[in-house]
């Protein structure tokens, strides 16, 4: 692995070494290292086109790295990657993506996830999204997210768009049943042309279903972003969706939030705001001794903690 | 007019009797009494779709009643009037629309309002719809008002589905220049089979220009709701949608509110809350000598009020 990859490595993953645990990464197309352990099997698709990550019942405090980074210009790859988490088990579950493109050519990875979760199953799931490399070729990352949750199961997700994605297209669906719940949290910045747009839909099924989305977004310069999620409570349930979002220079910003109440026993809120920073904000930041800009990073960077 | 017409009138329009100001009754299809002012004035359209009511600049603190009502089964009609507010003028519009069905076949009433408001001008208009009749002909109302303000125009726009509209869809949509404001505040109570969409689109196209959209909504029985809004932030303005929903029963609702900021100077912000009435709520009122359906009564009237 040469230092770009490891670079990339380190901004997804925060790995500096092999980490502890499960784990598989994929470089430039391929799966180029691997462990798995006594509670923890991954396994290869027989076409190639993904791994399966099977998790036992009852296991705890283990955590699976899958990091993927893609350092060839015009590299374009979709993977399937399914996570099958067993009964009561308890795992922390870190993916992310970086891409280096240092040439004319765009690179793009599309990874679709799909989480089984077990009755009783917790999950931490992390990704986190990079792009660097000052080629004209684009880093475009189209992640899916697809996770079923049974009986009293319990996913946390956290995703994080830190800098240089040129277009992304996120789609996040999830159904649950009885006593599940699903938390996500997401912040995304946006720069230069970028485009972001991220989806969510979440079906409540089962009584004492609940989720709490919550998005937080930057876009400055000419970055476009739109923000849409669909919450739907088909039982007694409880759903939440904040989106908040920051617009700077010649940036835009659409969030298109529906909640769809078709129980009675159904409660579901939604906020949303856009808008700029609080020029009392910079002004007090400003008589501290930060110039504008510092400013403007200091606020940003602790709206998308 | 017959007893029906009179109690239809009253229901929608408030009047027991011949309104002060300019007034056009439309009964069954017809224009049946008419006075124009000094100031406002109403004219047929040649072709008999509708009405034009002209207000003089600078006219302060006249109103305008323009209830249509239908007592014969069967009616179908769409309705085209246009409103033309002078500069600086200040006036009170009442419209609204009653239906008595005692017959078996639809009727339906759709009222296309155009708004024209000159710089300065300030309207206040109030639109109750009201059904009754035991036929089994529905009773459909589709609304639109399409909302033009002009610099520094200011509309309050009040609509009220009090009872008995078996289907509505309803469209408001407004742009507004530099200093214009629109307020709206929707009440909406569904019961029995009844449907009910109403979408607002608002382009915010002027410095200062703002909105404040409140929609307050009952679904009870096995009623089914859709609510739609889209504000456009496209120059530094303020834009605040709030949407209420509680569902009873068998009954639905979704919200689908949007907002889009084009402009980094526009501050939007949503809200949305769909559930049922809190049980605290009820079993305080029942504390205090009500039955539970009383309790309910009026916390719905209040909630709607």
């Amino acid at each position: 692995m040469d230092l770009i990859q490891k670079k990339l490595l380190e901004a997804v993953a925060g790995l500096h070494e092999i980490p502890t645990g499960a784990f598989n990464i994929r470089s430039n197309g391929k799966s180029v290292e691997r462990r798995t352990t006594e509670h923890i099997d991954i396994l290869s698709k027989e076409d190639g086109s993904g791994i399966d990550i099977r998790v036992k019942p009852e296991v705890r405090g283990e955590s699976v790295h899958i990091p993927v980074i893609i350092s060839q210009s015009g590299l374009s790859e979709a993977v399937y990657n399914n996570f099958y988490i067993g009964e009561n088990a308890d795992v922390t579950i870190i993916a992310g993506c970086g891409i280096h493109n240092g040439g004319t050519k765009a690179s793009q990875h599309d990874g679709i996830h799909r989480f089984f979760l077990a009755p009783g199953a917790r999950v931490r799931y992390i990704e986190k999204h990079y792009g660097s490399g000052d080629g004209m070729g684009k880093r475009i990352m189209n992640p899916q997210t697809i996770v079923h949750i049974a009986e009293n199961g319990y996913m946390e997700m956290e995703t994080v768009q830190i800098k240089g994605v040129d277009s992304t297209e996120r789609l996040t669906t999830a159904d649950l049943d009885a006593g599940a719940t699903l938390v996500v949290t997401e912040r995304l910045l946006t720069h230069g042309c970028q485009s972001a747009k991220s989806t969510f839909e979440v079906a409540l099924n089962g009584e004492g279903a609940g989720t709490h989305i919550i998005s937080r977004s930057v876009a400055k310069e000419h970055s476009k972003q739109l923000f849409i999620s669909r919450v739907n409570g088909n039982a007694p349930c409880s759903g939440h969706t904040e989106c908040d979002a920051i617009i700077m220079d010649e940036a835009s910003v659409r969030a298109v939030p529906e909640i769809a109440a078709n129980c009675t026993d159904a409660a579901l809120i939604h906020e949303a705001a856009i808008g700029k920073i609080a020029g009392e904000q910079i002004v007090k930041l400003m008589s501290l001794g930060l110039t504008e800009q510092q400013a403007e990073e200091q606020i940003i960077s602790g709206f998308l903690k």
